[in-house]
């Protein structure tokens, strides 16, 4: 397997919450990271959709995913990012996409859009937009 | 009880996703929300803070019990919310304040600000915005 | 010229804040605009660089054409947009271009990538995501 | 008059487009600042409000002051901002209060309230939060 895709997994098996939600990494290389969620029921809402923390959740990760390798991966945090519900998320799988759009020396900015995959299709339901920022080193202030 | 907040813990009751993390809807009345969760081991990442997923969940769960309460509640949808992570979110619980600021025909703009409970001392760690959207009624178009 | 952007034009000749800033409708399609500006110097901060409150005009106007158009064009508010600044924007002319993302009933999502160009080369300075919504039509509710 | 509320000031009046705005610094000290500008015919879009634009620049130079001025204010930068539209702008002034929630080593996050003001009373009509950057010095990477 490729190293940083390796690298990538062991990190995510290290994180509680997402293991909690079975979320696996697809596809991981320097700006760009693919997450995926079997939509369990216990990631549901009331009327059967899958609940917007989850959506938010996949967003989070997949743009930290993306940014951070980005960045070259050490000391860094997710600053903030917005999200966009577009569509309710069905079916039996999500898929959250992201890429780092601009990465300078200390921040990258990337986008992530999250698809629901019901019977093979896929349907966009969020979009999100965020930063990614290297902690601003001791010496450097 | 408050007849709203036991509704509102009904509701909550049948989120399967808010019953997986342990979410508790502490305070609940029109325009006004107040959500916890204990922070729990599962609910944390790869460092020991809790997971940046479980505080978007708890920006998304209570700007939408804010925001929805504020419009009345029937078909209602979590439009879009922005999060700013300020700091690690470390403690024994979280909790999440979120009140509408605005409110209108057909949305309500809210905002909530997160707390993370260390020996009863409370640390704002997260800070959100976002629009809680009244759904279109068919006749209406 | 195509109806729409002949449209589109009128209205940015009757926004007198359009006027004072110059913006030019390049573009303008359903779910598509392009937006630019000359970068003359009163549209600057104190560094040179455009100031930041030129850039989120663009976004704003470009994103309000975008979901404007998508929606059908009568009743059309911004709701609300998000926008990352990347690198100081330098140069003779700052163009905007938004796309619908996602057009629904009553709201469009949009995204919006703003470029300086300078000696013909254009870079990405600002990237913005944003909701236009449709309003509520009074019979509706 | 108080040396940083004069500071201010002079770096409003050498940013070109907060001059041809008209923007005035009413307020400014350490994490807040409080910017305004007349509703000149010229700041307007096409049904009389003040443009949306106007409404952003305002939020992105009232977060940038409160932001700045909380981090001690020298290789500063405006990261992004989020801002809900919540009212038509209508009246004879746009006031636009900002203050920083949370300031750490190297960013600090940002509300800004603006206000139209009609015939002394006002009126809430857009809200924005934001993230302002201190630049990562050179030797610190």
């Amino acid at each position: 397997m490729d190293p940083l895709l390796a690298a990538g997994r062991k990190v995510l098996a290290e994180q509680p919450f997402s293991v909690l939600l079975g979320a696996e990494l697809l596809e991981f290389s320097p700006g760009h990271a693919v997450l995926a969620v079997a939509l369990k029921p216990e990631l549901k809402q009331q009327y059967g959709f899958a609940h917007g923390g989850v959506l938010s959740y996949l967003a989070d990760n997949a743009l930290t995913y993306a940014g951070g390798s980005a960045l070259g991966g050490h000391g860094i945090v997710t600053s903030e990012f917005k999200i966009n519900y577009l569509r309710p998320a069905v079916g039996e799988r999500l898929v959250a996409r992201a890429d780092a759009l601009y990465t300078g020396r200390s921040q990258s900015v990337c986008r992530c859009d999250i698809f629901a995959v019901e019977g093979g299709q896929e349907r966009l339901c969020a979009t999100a937009q965020g930063t990614i920022a290297r902690l601003a080193s001791p010496a450097g202030e």
